[in-house]
């Protein structure tokens, strides 16, 4: 019997493409336990980041850029970096994520920010949806340094699905 | 070596299946962007709507139908059709849907609106949920006019997903 | 043409995964419907629950154990067990959540509980996540009685994923 998706595209590699959509810690912290996971057992990792989870490998303080009202707005409104990030649920005006970082601290997880150092070392690539960037007005120079990172399309995330063994959309 | 997918269940398409759960304009945008961007590189596309994502297929302005009181509650709390869809993060009782939009427009992207007509042209196929409609009291006169739409149950999810090569629940 | 999935990893079996995050009773409720539906097809299917979605597979009543306190603030704050999940929109406060179990209930659609039993029967495997669990202070103890459950790490997540045929993350 033959195998119609390897006549289609080619191969199925062993590798995990996370698109990750949600700009909540929790989510964002979910989706690097599975990337560095991933990546540790052998397999390759792209995480592609779209919408509000941008804001996960943002710049703290990133440099002053010119921007227009509306990008200055969603400057404003949108958490800068990851130490800034809300909960999907739980939020309570931003104690929620304290007392999540402080318990994970406690029983020694690492934090979002180290397991995104750590995704670096382990090879996990992160692309960063160019359409998104262009309509929240996020510049390249306000990401963080991250030793695999590029820019993409949508056309890269169904090239890379479609020839992936799991893709999630978190 | 046997590949045991094959022999399980016939073989595996190069094909997307979306599982449309959530009812947000940002999340339905995004279904939309990778349900035409597959289409497009000609994976076959099959968009599952369920649950609050139903909103975003009914007709701004439905006929008059007879409904249960249950019903009409419904039918009042939920949004009417794509162009009142809430955001997920940021939604600020409506004014963060307009941000978007206003800047979707700005920037040239296509709206929900054009990319589900976009999605019709390049035969991505929609099936809604049969379970929701009957539970949310949706009629089908109620949804909008597609080129290729169904109602369809669980049984039709799994087949299509486990006959897939990506499968993904937004 | 060779199978690098089939060297890498061995097989991909018919399996359904679903990385089950959200804890909310509409996404809880898709979860085991799709469980239910891929089981009932004859589909392996193991459901992990992580972060938020653990407080479905509580009991209601747990016995008293002894607690820090910032377990008890979460054992405090987390719904106990799937009656007192809210919903992932219109939650009105828990008036949501209750229209939608009445109309369940009216609909002869079985309700959160009665899918859990049948996913039991069915034999639908639960791990549930030893991080979370570690984090949010929950014991062993409070876990609902179900016929296949286990405790796992990321390790185990990964490794089902990587040969089974569909993964979700909900």
């Amino acid at each position: 019997m033959k195998n119609i998706t390897n006549e289609a595209d080619g191969k199925k590699e062993d590798k995990l493409c996370l698109v990750v959509f949600s700009g909540s810690l929790d989510k964002i912290l979910s989706a690097f336990i599975l990337a560095t996971g991933a990546a540790a057992s052998g397999m390759k990792v792209i995480m592609f980041f779209t919408f509000w989870a941008t804001s996960a490998v943002k710049k703290p303080n990133p440099p002053k850029l010119k921007r227009t009202i509306i990008e200055q707005a969603f400057g404003w409104m949108l958490p800068r970096g990851s130490r800034k990030l809300p909960l999907s649920q739980m939020n309570m005006g931003g104690i929620g994520p304290k007392m999540i970082r402080h318990i994970m601290k406690q029983k020694n997880v690492a934090s979002v920010e180290e397991m995104i150092t750590m995704a670096g070392e382990l090879g996990v690539e992160i692309r960063v949806c160019e359409m998104t960037m262009d309509l929240l007005g996020i510049k390249k120079e306000e990401l963080i340094d991250y030793p695999c990172m590029s820019m993409c399309g949508v056309a890269s995330v169904i090239s890379e699905a479609s020839s992936g063994s799991v893709t999630l959309f978190i």
